[in-house]
């Protein structure tokens, strides 16, 4: 992978995603002893940066391909997206669900115009499943983060913070890391134009893959990961792994109290809605502050898809709001 | 009041107030059958549009003034705002609150470094405290909307929508509307630099001075008013009045249910934070259809100040959080 092939995926996806705002916290930033800037992907398309990748992976496909549809198995924000790509696109998607999936998850996914195919709730149900519509439909499968157009659209965030930054770059990018797909786009993004700005990885202590591959120079897979942060649950990728391995400094631990800390922060002293997995490099700065502590710091949030019906903080029924 | 008198003060406010972003939602626009972008003045410093007006009245003051202080009787974000705006200029904030203001709002205000009072929950109790400290240190009084230094400040929130949107400008302006300050300042910018754009007010019916005023020719205070939307409850100002009078083609009006609708789609939809009273002009866009349809409109989020603890809808207790 070239950065090149980042340039290529912003040029591709650029009608049809959000160039997210990079907003400036000094409240945050005076918490964390550092300049902090936060790059909203939360206001990205289907809300969340996955809207890049997907829209890069569909509108790289031959005319041949794209007439075949896209399909992926997954129950978060990249369902949506890639729902939401393939509408874009004129084309069929399909998307595998465990039965089990939320309500409101369905409906957004159904609301971007895909199919939902139900399915046990197991990897191995999910993989049989999507098999069984591949061989009917000659779907393209579209991987969430481990493929090459996922890992370029996801690099874009990075090519607009170098640009939103410009002469006054910053000193080091803090991106969440699941299976890797931002962080590995991220990084080959900054460090081609930034070669001297640190690109960190922040993970939650329950869902520790990456830190511990990273650690031991080899991908050891996620079992039985326990988190809040539940866009973060996935193994490192393959693909994911050797970009890390060759140009991400370290990668933070959080905990799931200083990921919820993090994220009530952003919601009262931000005003903007991050879902926990969003607010995980935030909270990595305002827990590593030796690391920052007079530095210029990007942290990545990453998506704002929550249920406001379901808080992880105390609220009280009522309708006398603090304005 | 001269336009000119808002580009003196965006030059003044510059360095201490956010150019917000204004952002684009497809998903609210096709709810309303219109092209929408909201002006994030909840991403402003200090959570709301206020900062604008404040630092432009506190920068305003010559070196004479500014060495007795300011002061305003007011528990919202013009407090916070001024608050600030006075630490940034180095001078001393005065601040009359009532007793029974919420702990949250007085701890805002003294975050920002200001000198609070408490007095009795009445309007002569405020007025008479702010007369005894005046009489003691000469403090400048800095009214929250009827002021021409405040109006001016806001009305650079106009002119910032007229750069952003350029070549494309909008058909439609919404703003919503308590004292004025905000509504007459953005008229002012809006209407100066593009004749042909409507400029329409919004305004919870359990608060309509505003629309009775513009009705009736004249100028009709506020009594009980009973509406979520806790920044608007006051009476119209007299400069507010004669410039909304001279240049806002309507007020539309919109009841409580109807704006916490709004309000919890902004958060869902957008991922931004507003309070009540900042989504009341996102309401009047999605229940006067007819007003709006086909054209390009821009509302206005006028603050975010909101305690997360206590929110008006069903929320129930517990950490699983749909990512």
């Amino acid at each position: 992978m070239t950065p090149d092939e980042i340039r290529r995926a912003a040029e591709r996806i650029a009608p049809y995603v959000h160039r997210t705002p990079l907003v400036r916290t000094t409240t945050l930033g005076a918490m964390a002893g550092c300049e902090l800037w936060l790059k909203a992907e939360n206001l990205q398309k289907v809300g969340a940066f996955k809207a890049r990748g997907a829209h890069n992976a569909v509108f790289a496909l031959s005319e041949a391909e794209a007439a075949r549809g896209v399909i992926t198995h997954s129950s978060g924000n990249h369902a949506a997206a890639l729902a939401l790509a393939a509408r874009n696109r004129g084309i069929e998607a399909q998307v595998v669900m465990p039965a089990d999936a939320p309500t409101v998850k369905q409906e957004a996914v159904a609301g971007y115009g895909a199919t939902i195919t139900l399915c046990e709730p197991t990897l191995e149900a999910r993989e049989q499943t999507v098999a069984e519509i591949q061989g009917r439909t000659g779907a393209v499968l579209v991987h969430p983060y481990d493929d090459v157009h996922v890992i370029a659209g996801q690099g874009t965030a990075g090519l607009e913070i170098v640009d939103q930054l410009g002469s006054t770059p910053p000193d080091v990018v803090v991106v969440p890391v699941g299976g890797g797909g931002l962080l590995s786009g991220v990084a080959l993004a900054i460090k081609e134009a930034l070669p001297e700005c640190e690109v960190l990885g922040a993970e939650p202590t329950g869902a520790d893959d990456a830190h511990r591959s990273l650690v031991a120079g080899r991908l050891i897979p996620q079992t039985d990961p326990n988190t809040i942060a539940d866009g973060l649950l996935t193994s490192l990728g393959e693909r994911n792994f050797a970009i890390i391995t060759a140009l991400v400094d370290d990668i933070m631990l959080v905990d799931d109290r200083q990921i919820i800390e993090a994220m009530e922060l952003i919601w009262t002293r931000c005003k903007l809605v991050v879902e926990p997995s969003g607010a995980v490099a935030v909270a990595a700065v305002l827990n590593h502050r030796d690391r920052f502590a007079g530095r210029r710091v990007v942290a990545l949030l990453t998506g704002g898809n929550v249920d406001l019906g379901n808080l992880p903080w105390d609220v009280d029924q009522g309708s006398d709001v603090v304005g």
